[in-house]
C-alpha cells in the first residue's frame, strides 16, 4: 500500500482539528479504510500553532507555496478559508495536479465552478464535505445515495450561531443583543457577528446545496438573504401562540420558474422536524421525488465535527489516488436552470408593526394591504409602551413584490412608528 | 460512454420502485450522474406483474438463472429477500463477475461475511443501502464521510411498523392490538407480524450498523431481541410522566469489553432527537469521536424511498464499473471484537408487575430484589381491577443478570399475578 501525502494549509479551529484525528486514528486507516496517510507539509502563519500541536519544524512552513510545490504532496488540505489567497491556494494545488480537499464555503459558494472545472481539466478530486454543516454528511449524501432522486427541495438550519441565539430567545427569553453577547462570550459568534447575523454565512451554503440539489450552479450573489437582527421575543411568543418556532432557514426549491433560493427568519410548524433543532446544532432537510423527506442533523461547527468531514474527505480522496480513479464524481451542475427573482415569491408573511394607538390606524394600514392584493389571515394588537401599539398581521399568499410594495406604503403612513419585522412562513 | 446493463430479480413493493426510478429519472442519469442505465432483464414469478410495469415480455423472464448467467448484464439487482434463494442469487452473481446491489437486511445480517468475501475475491462491489433504513443514506455515510471516527454508538429507531404502532398507542390511546390491526390495516404490517413486533426486523439492522460502525462482524445471531407486545398504554403513559417516550431502539455500542448490541422496547428521554421520530418514520442516531453526534432520518420503508436507496446502488457500481474500479471499499469488518452477555449489562429498568392489592406486597417484592442487588429509584403502585395492583418499578442502574434473576423470584411470589413488561431506560 503506498503511502498517500497529505499537506495542510491552516493550522486553525478545523485545521487543529484535522491534525488530531490523524494522529488519533491515522494507523487504524491502514486496516479499517485501507489508506496510509501522511501529513508531511502544514503551513501557517504561526510556528507556534504547529509546535503546540506536535507538528516538528522539518514538516511546518510558513510559506504556502511550500506545500502546494512539494512534489510529494498527494493531497492539499485548505483551511484558510475565504476567496482571496485561498482561491489562489486552490487552483495552484490543482494545476500541480493534487487533489484538493477544503472546508471553505465562501469559495465553494462563490468560484465553485471555476475550482471544479480546473478539478476536471486535471482529472483530480475536489471534495469539499466541510464547507456545509460541519460533520453532518451532506454533500455526499446528495451525490451519491440520493442522486437516484430528483430533489424537489432542501431546508437548512446551517447557522449554529444564529440557532444558538434563538433557541436562547424562545426558550429563556432572552432579547437579541443579550442572546449575541452570550454567543460571542461561548465563542459561537465572532467579534464582528455579521456574517453569521445577517444570513451570510447560511446564503453561501444554500448556494452550495443548490447547486448539487437541483444540478444547476447557484452562487452566493443569488441568494437573496435576511438576518435575524428584528427578530424579539415577543416574535417568537407570537409565534408558537399559533404553533410556529421561528428558525433562520436556508431554504432552495425546485419549481416551474426556475430555482427559488433564498435565507431569512422563517416560521415553521413547532411539529416539524426543523422546529427540533435547537442550539448550535445544524440540520439539513431534503424532499426527494423518491425518497421522500429525509434530515441530516448534527454539529454544524466546531474543531473535531468539522476536521470529522475534513478527514472523511481526505481518506475518500486517497481511496480514489490508490484506485486509480479520481474525478469519478465532480461537477454535477449540468443544467442552467433560472433563478427566481425574489419580488416573484408567493407565500404568506408575519409582519410586526410599531403603530401609534390612536383610532383608525387598523383601518388605514389594513386598506393599504388591501389595495396592494395583499390579504390578512390574522391581527393582534397589543399596548405596548408611551401610547403605542404593537400590531402582528399575519397575511394569506401573498406576493412579495405586492408585500414589499404595502409595506414601503405602510411605513410612510403617519400613525406607523415603523416595521418591527417580516418574516415568512414556510409550510413544509 | 458505455451502456450499463441492470438484471432485476424481484419485482415486488422495492422492485416496482426501482423500475418506476429508471423509467422516470434514466435519461436524467446519463448528463447528471454520467451514467447510461439499461433495465435489459427482469425475474420474477409472475408475468402479470411485469406486464403491469409496462416490461415486455422479451425483457422478462421467471428464471432467476436466466438474469445471472446472461453475459450482458453488469449489474444484478437482489430484491427477492430472504436467506435461502437469496443467498444463491447473490453468491451466482458474484461468482459470475457481477457487482450485486441488494436490499436484503436477512442476507446481510446472517451470510454477510460470505458474500463480502465473495465480491473481495471477485474484485466486483456489492452494495446494500437498502437494507437498512429504507431510503435513509446511512450505510454510506458510514462507509464514507463518517470514516474517519471512532463510532462509539448507533442507535436506531428502524422498524416503521412497530414505530407507527408506539406513536398510535401514544397519542390516542390505542392499545397494542387496535395499533397492530390498524398497522396491517393501512398495510405496515403483515399478516403475522412477528418479525416486526418480536424486534427481528430491528435486530437484523442493527447487526449490519454494528458490523460497519465498529469495523467488526456482527449476525443477526448475535443480538438479543425483544418486541412491543407487552406494552400497554398505561406503560407509555407512566414513561411520559416521568419525561420519558418508549421506542422500540435497536442499540449497538462500542464498551471496553466489546460490543454491546441489543434490541428492545426502551425508555428514552422525551427531549431527545431519537423521541421525536413517530409513525413509520425511521432515524439512525449514530455517535463518533470526532463528528459528535448525529443523526439520519426518513422513511424507512415503503417502495419509492427503499428504491431510492437501491438506485443510488446501482449508479455508484455503475461509476465504478465505468471507472474501473470496483471493490474500492468492500468489507469493513477489519477487526473481531468480542459481543457482550446481555447478562452483563448495567442499566436501569421499568419493571410493571400486576400484583394482588394487600397488606405487605411491596415489602416482599422490594425485598427479593434488595437481595439481588437491584436498587430501587421510585415505585408507583395503582389499583387495577379485580382487586388487584398494578406496581411500576424504576430502578437504579443494576446488572440485567441480577435483575432477570430477581424477576424469577418476584414473579413466583403466591401475590404477583405477572409480570407486565419489562423495558430498559437509555439515558442518551
Amino acid at each position: 500500500m503506498r503511502t498517500i501525502n497529505v499537506g495542510l494549509i491552516g493550522l486553525g479551529t478545523v485545521g487543529s482539528g484535522v491534525v488530531e484525528i490523524l494522529s488519533r486514528h491515522g494507523e487504524q486507516f491502514v486496516s479499517r479504510a485501507g489508506v496510509d496517510l501522511a501529513l508531511v507539509r502544514c503551513a501557517d502563519r504561526s510556528p507556534e500553532r504547529a509546535a503546540a500541536l506536535g507538528i516538528e519544524p522539518a514538516r511546518f512552513t510558513t510559506e504556502i507555496a511550500d506545500v502546494i510545490n512539494d512534489p510529494s504532496v498527494d493531497i492539499v488540505v485548505e483551511l484558510i478559508g475565504g476567496t482571496g489567497v485561498a482561491r489562489e491556494v486552490v487552483l495552484g494545488a490543482l494545476k500541480a495536479g493534487k487533489t484538493v480537499v477544503t472546508a471553505n464555503k465562501a469559495l465553494m459558494a462563490t468560484h465553485g465552478q471555476e475550482v471544479m472545472d480546473e478539478a476536471a481539466a486535471r482529472g483530480v478530486d475536489i471534495l469539499f464535505e466541510a464547507s456545509v454543516g460541519g460533520g453532518i454528511p451532506i454533500i455526499n449524501p446528495l451525490k451519491h445515495s440520493l442522486v437516484s432522486n430528483e430533489i424537489q427541495a432542501v431546508y437548512g438550519i446551517v447557522n449554529g450561531t444564529t440557532n444558538f441565539m434563538l433557541t436562547r430567545m424562545a426558550e429563556d427569553g432572552l432579547d437579541y443583543d443579550t442572546a449575541l453577547a452570550e454567543a460571542q462570550a461561548r465563542g459561537f459568534a465572532e467579534a464582528d457577528p455579521t456574517a453569521d447575523v445577517d444570513g451570510f454565512d447560511a446564503a453561501a451554503k444554500i448556494a452550495i446545496l443548490a447547486s448539487i440539489a437541483f444540478n444547476s450552479r447557484v452562487t452566493f450573489a443569488d441568494v437573496p438573504a435576511e438576518g435575524i437582527r428584528d427578530i424579539t421575543p415577543s416574535d417568537i411568543a407570537y409565534a408558537r401562540e399559533t404553533g410556529y418556532e421561528i428558525k433562520l432557514v436556508a431554504i432552495g426549491k425546485r419549481t416551474a420558474a426556475g430555482i427559488d433560493v433564498r435565507v431569512g427568519p422563517t416560521m415553521i410548524r413547532a411539529s416539524h422536524p426543523l422546529a427540533t433543532v435547537n442550539g448550535v446544532y445544524n440540520a439539513i432537510y431534503v424532499i426527494g421525488d423518491a425518497v421522500g423527506e429525509t434530515m441530516f442533523f448534527g454539529e454544524g461547527a466546531g474543531s473535531l465535527p468539522a476536521a470529522s468531514a475534513v478527514v472523511g474527505d481526505i481518506i475518500e480522496a486517497a481511496r480514489h489516488i490508490q484506485g486509480d480513479c479520481q474525478g469519478l464524481v465532480g461537477c454535477t451542475c449540468t443544467e442552467t436552470l433560472p433563478i427566481c427573482d425574489i419580488a416573484d415569491l408567493e407565500t404568506s408573511y408575519y409582519v410586526r408593526l410599531d403603530a401609534a394607538d390612536e383610532p383608525g390606524v387598523l383601518a388605514a394600514i389594513a386598506g393599504v394591504f388591501a389595495e396592494h392584493g395583499v390579504s390578512l389571515a390574522s391581527v393582534i394588537q397589543r399596548q405596548a409602551d408611551e401610547g403605542g401599539a404593537e400590531i402582528v398581521w399575519i397575511t394569506h399568499r401573498a406576493a412579495e413584490r405586492d408585500m414589499r410594495a404595502a409595506l414601503d406604503r405602510v411605513g410612510a403612513l403617519e400613525a406607523v412608528r415603523g416595521i418591527g419585522a417580516l418574516l415568512r412562513v414556510e409550510e413544509l
